[in-house]
């Protein structure tokens, strides 16, 4: 059992100081593509701001980076705008799913969603110019085509009808109806999982690696999203809304699909460490250059909020 | 005055007929892409083909291919998949319009919209998951990265925050309120003019065009786009919802700015065959070949739906 081996070189002091300086560089990122579109009007460019700069752990963001990092020693252009491509295309699907007609969430991040702050149409349009800025990014700011075409193809999988938007739609559907755990791995792997596996692909590609490297290292991604997913189930039964800066008791209330609401607290706690070493498993080869990386997926298998 | 060329070499009934080719091949594309996707859950492939494969001119596509073919002899994958690209993203963003929070139409294309024939949260996603499909098929179905760099960067730029979007935002905003005849060129420039151009620009870049021509070609693009923006509002007004296949009179009760409003109708006419010379003054370099483009513009200045 592989637990403590990223705990040994980073502690959690620690990390979360990595963590934060990440989300820093992310966000500096992240506000220079914005405001440089200068032709976005006023009141779309908050709404987009609102939403993509308001305090948030940045953990794919920092997935990418890390990633990139291990790899290649730095963290260059094409590294750093895959980070706020993938932490864009993440913050439009929460404007998207707290609108009224999917989850209807009044609070995000501690305070109110997109679509309370501003108005629905607006939070409509926000989250579309996030998901297509995202595209045009990756494809107007990384450094050759190659490296570009590769991460959009990744990204637009991982976040399309066979990815994050297939997921979005069986939590939709799967409300209210008894399903199995073949059936909510499989929406968990599609709401979250392809995500942070895209995560860690796009830095793996920034990074230079190989198709080789970039399969453990999506498949690292795959499983501490999952790990990720089953935490968040948990925290929505078991913790605060002023502890999670959203709704709290939310998908028991509605009756989804969630692994405690399936195999109950304890089987679920054991699913994630097993998926938590499995992920740890795949990044073995990469040595100690990784600790980062371990120190991210235990974190993520304790995470309080 | 050349509003009479194109009118010369191909007529209204050989134009129709060259338009219905052009839209059966692009159904073809776009619902091969769609189908080869297999594991898009089925309600949501179901929501995605309603819209984008219900009864429709496909223009924008119609114009991808026939700048190609003209530039190029044929249209080759990347024509193909260009003019599907086009065609989905602007099928997200009807999708999206018709929502409640946004124009709240319940009919398009003589059929139910789609929040209508299933539910909103859906058409939500289905507009989502098209714009995504857009982006991920150019950029791994495409020949080449260069091209489909291109494209990406092109196309998002045509349809993001500083394109159709900011056009839908200044939509919403300008509603109600008064303009100025430039405020609503820039408007709809934004919210047509741009994807017209991209259409023209992305069929010139598949079929392997320099700056120069892609720049002609797309200025021809965003001229007739603007005049179907104008000829769109004039038919609000003029046109009864059972020849429109969509609501009719929405824009005047919703007090938008049109330019039959701001301007009275006999002058938006004439704004619009002004636009029409230009747009064929870009194009006359490119000859007899060109004649297909000319006839269109043509087209859309009279067009009665």
């Amino acid at each position: 059992m592989g637990l403590s081996a990223g705990q040994q070189s980073i502690d959690e002091i620690d990390f979360k100081a990595q963590l934060s300086r990440e989300a820093a560089e992310t966000d500096r990122v992240m506000g220079e593509l914005l405001h440089s579109r200068s032709h976005i009007p006023d009141r779309l460019k908050e709404a987009m701001g609102y939403m993509l700069l308001s305090p948030g752990k940045r953990i794919r963001a920092a997935m990418v980076r890390w990633v990139c990092r291990m790899l290649s020693g730095h963290i260059g252009r094409d590294g750093q705008i895959a980070a706020a491509a993938v932490e864009m295309v993440h913050t439009y699907s929460l404007i998207h799913d707290d609108l009224p007609a999917m989850d209807n969430d009044d609070l995000r991040r501690g305070q109110p969603s997109c679509h309370k702050q501003f108005n629905e149409a607006t939070a409509i349009l926000a989250g579309d110019a996030l998901l297509t800025l995202a595209f045009e990014a990756l494809a107007a700011e990384t450094t050759n085509p190659q490296t570009a075409v590769q991460m959009i193809r990744m990204l637009a999988r991982a976040a399309g009808p066979e990815g994050m938007i297939a997921g979005q739609m069986a939590d939709l559907e799967g409300e209210k109806t008894n399903g199995t755990l073949e059936q909510l791995r499989s929406i968990h792997i599609s709401k979250t999982g392809r995500m942070f596996a895209a995560a860690a692909g796009l830095g793996a590609i920034a990074g230079g690696a190989g198709e080789d490297q970039i399969d453990l290292l999506a498949d690292f991604g795959l499983k501490i999203g999952l790990v990720f997913q089953i935490a968040d189930d948990l925290l929505d039964i078991l913790a605060s809304s002023e502890q999670l800066g959203k709704t709290a008791g939310k998908d028991s209330r509605q009756g989804k699909l969630t692994y405690p609401s399936l195999v109950g607290v304890q089987r679920a706690r054991q699913i994630a460490e097993d998926l938590t070493a499995e992920a740890l498993e795949a990044i073995a080869p990469f040595g100690p250059q990784a600790d980062i990386l371990r120190r991210l997926a235990v974190e993520l298998l304790k995470r309080k909020k």
